[in-house]
């Protein structure tokens, strides 16, 4: 940590800082240039994290040099993580796409749902047993029968399910049900439910929240990786931004400059981030293009009859299309689209 | 809600949507203009607000026209409600300021904190027991034990209390405790938290998300209100932008505009906002002049020992100097900083 | 347009409007609803776009229907434009690689660049001999002695070249040199500069502006076609946001989206998006997945000596491995790389 | 400056990295912590602005420590700048009111609103004559007669008066009218209108650009400072965010925040923050609650008339009452609301 003197500070307080930092088993460097003078504190960033360094007297502006993330960084283990999802390997050569419905509904309609995506490619299914509305008018998601439905897709399919937990009270529940348990976008910073998911020896698809910088939501996946549970997928799923004419913006950056900072598996949302159907291809491509580890899609077998999201699902023939799509630029960047195992 | 049609739409798109609007039980209103078609649904928006109409055949924008939220909104209650608690009215003359530390952390630094800000003129007193902490290695409250402190020190003081609630589990405990119970920034998505504390008959006190909309804001209140507890205080901490200078973007037009829009009491956290002492002053002096009812500051004993926010924590004797400047302000706009019942 | 009438608006009020709107030769179209009055105004919302609507007694709410371009929109002209620049096609099947120093600093050091880029496979070259930048104190080019060089590159490698206007003085003088004009991102709202190029017979390419919605970008666009010059290129290039780990945010999505609404090409200019040569590739490839017409790429024969943005070039080997690997993405997508004609 | 070399650099990037910084004058500091080496260059950080060390073999980051503006910043200039505008302090204990219509647009309505926003209190006069509008087709100001207006109401009142200049071919003609030359928003990155009003010896008055960080800011005041003229007030006028209910947010934290970085003074136009003349009260108070040295407000004598931002005047009677309103908070905070000379 780089710690910047004001002009003008006094001695006296210069002297103070010095003697915080060494008393907290610091080695203390210091630099007087002509305009500043630094103090660097060299040894372990954490004990200083919490300490009100900023508003000290004769202090300008405090600089942290370390990453806060440990565990889930490259630095602690630089080689790439691969998620095993009963079989589907996420982070590997292959992407894979995860699709079905933001919610599930009905029984029939996601037995149609879940048959049309596995035979368009799809190697996960997800869908949505306990949804976060922004209304509480809303359709707020079927609960267990929910994720009952989503288990007998499974069964019938053979793929391995992703679906959305909510709340800490719920974790045994849906862990019983699901191969990847989701942290939506809205609970990404809800550190008592990463703590939850951290001790259960399933895999964790985090989103990335509405305002979250990389920095946030690696620290969101420190969360679940401090308890123990290493088993971590990323979702980029666009960020708040200016811009209305898309619900989100896709920060397709984020790709790339995750793969530098962690070594756990990306996978991009696309339908999210636009908020309409008919930008879910270019975006899906550009994710693949840009390094991307998987595709989280929504499909819906008649999104005309969607209780949510109908907007930005896709039917199953234009899914077929839009994986096809994804595989030639799959292909073009050295990938293949995922098979079933 | 209007629904703007394509040029050259297919006449079967436009009649197969009035028929399915009729079929909602809506009246249908068609208005042919030069360049676009425009047709009009009257009656309960709430029917389409989870129909995915911007994306059937022919549909080129879906506007809404009612406020999603009611019993919140100005329409539903003109008057302005008043939030009392323990005899401490928020939302009335005076401006009632919520005054403690970031956390709970030492009974006689509680203590001694509690008493100077009483001194000083706060009529609240707040304190973490549970905090939301982006590390999973810093401090994180001291729980249970927590919520005891600070009901000593509401015995000692007289002071009524805010505390946060972070996890449904812990309803029944902290509720026990508090006398407002707070909803945090990173949990204003957190619905079923929400549902929680709209379960209660205290009252509650959401901050605004860091990338919430006005509008997602109240349908956050909402969400407690249409659980039946109305007794809300709104409180503003800035908002995420892309200025670094400060912490978080303190977005005073939020004040003025939601005593439009809704009937809740506003108060304003400028410690949040700014993330630095020396702003507290003139960003609380400007919520007052903007209409707040109230402010919420973090005032610590001993700031440089804060094992949280310390940077942004006023000592006492700083405190008792803002809140006489806040009072000439309130004076100026008509109101008087509020006195312990 | 839309008008919203409170609810409980005087009826003089809504008397009034109607009055307004039909003197200015619109026809009104009222609709009562339980809740609200609507009234569309139907004819030309041009001449209401300057009427403060919005408050007039009784008006809740004015929402307009009609996009405010015109020229520049697909409605006007559905099939794609296609910018011939000395016979390099943008806007056609071929993906047009614009690449160059950021500034012109010295007459070898451009002209090996400029060899070097053609070699790889760019089709146009970009540098700058008026630079904006955020200090005074920094280089701001060689002006028209870097015009010159630019031309001598030109002539040496039959590269087109691209470089930038900032200000209207100088309209005569780049036009002499550049076979395309550029309006940098903090010019992009400069609506003097913009009728400029409009009154030229060169193409222009439009940066989007840091903060600059789609909308209020393709106005840009609507000033220099109104003038005459409908030979519009443009380039998004990131926009701000609150996230840091690149110095701008890549708006993908902006691609797809702009291909709806407008027929003008797009074109991505990665570097300035990032600000990092190591994110360049994937933010290229991504860009070309999702449908841009060309790339906008800083190369440096020797970036540790540039004056201007070294951290963002690429070295000209690195570039032409970029350019291949772009190559297979843009066969992925049934396009090619651009040729010299 | 602190270079930050990533760990497992080579040792021989770090001598070159050493030498290169010695071989442009600086000397140069080491230190060796357990995870990264820093290497601290000290001496004028101008030398390394434009040098790409982020992106030198074994850098990791760069972090600068001083700040980029010289002349504008309190380190400079310690006591605050007071701009006289012809007897008009700007900076003072007063507190100047500017007023008028956002552009001239008929002398009768312009002598009108004149002498209503004197009579109310105002001390300055302000209207445009050229206009940045976002639409072509949209009324772009009277031009010089606008200005010719402008000067017969500065006769008529006595007030001094505040114009915009877009473009530097009107520097010489808008110089001659103005008393002070505005910089609008859209303006605020061209770098050669700053240079041109640089060599002005009128007062300029520049505001913060849509997305423009407070630093930017600074520097684009330094360009004018940079070049001579040292009489420069700064302008915040809202910051373009996520929130879309107001047109633009208030950044009030920013005028606090300019106290300490600037001399200069500071005034705040609510008018544009807000975009609805509603909020304009409350936000002129808060402007001044947090410290503003003045107000820059739209008003007009029959907006319902106006060809630009009607929605955002007032009206001179409501504008009088604000100036009463803002007038009590100012002595709240021991400041008056300026007389005129």
């Amino acid at each position: 940590m780089i710690i910047v003197l004001k002009p003008g500070h006094r001695e006296e307080d210069r002297r103070q800082l010095v003697h915080t930092l060494r008393a907290l088993g610091l080695s203390v460097h210091e630099s007087k240039g002509a305009k500043r003078t630094l103090i660097g504190a060299i040894g372990d960033e954490d004990v200083l994290r919490d300490l009100p360094l900023a508003s000290m007297p004769g202090v300008e502006q405090v600089i942290p040099i370390l990453k806060p993330y440990k565990l889930v960084g490259r630095e602690f283990k630089p080689d790439p993580t691969v998620v095993d999802v009963a079989g589907v390997r996420v982070g590997d050569r292959a992407i894979q796409v995860i699709a079905g419905p933001c919610s599930i509904e009905d029984r029939q309609l996601l037995l149609e749902t879940a048959h049309a995506i596995r035979e368009a490619g799809a190697t996960l299914l997800r869908g949505g047993a306990f949804k976060p509305r922004s209304s509480p008018y809303a359709f707020q998601g079927l609960g267990e029968k929910g994720l009952e439905l989503l288990a007998e897709a499974r069964e019938a399919t053979g793929l391995p399910v992703v679906t959305e937990l909510m709340d800490p009270r719920d974790t045994v529940l849906v862990a019983k049900y699901a191969d990847v348990v989701q942290i939506g976008a809205r609970n990404m910073h809800n550190f008592r439910l990463l703590k939850e998911v951290g001790n259960l020896t399933k895999p964790v698809l985090i989103k990335r929240g509405l305002a979250a910088t990389l920095k946030e939501w690696l620290m969101s996946a420190e969360y679940v990786a401090s308890q123990g549970n290493h088993r971590i997928i990323l979702c980029e799923r666009g960020i708040r931004t200016f811009e209305t004419a898309t619900r989100n913006t896709l920060d397709v950056s984020a790709v790339p400059l995750l793969k530098l900072e962690t070594h756990l598996p990306v996978v991009v949302d696309p339908s999210h981030a636009a908020g309409r159907y008919d930008l879910v291809e270019p975006l899906a491509k550009a994710a693949v293009a840009a390094g991307a580890d998987g595709l989280m899609i929504e499909v819906h077998a008649r999104p005309e009859e969607a209780l949510c999201d109908g907007n930005q699902s896709l039917k199953p023939d234009r899914f077929a299309r839009v994986v096809a799509e994804v595989a030639a630029v799959a292909r073009a960047v050295g990938r293949d689209v995922g098979e079933r195992p």
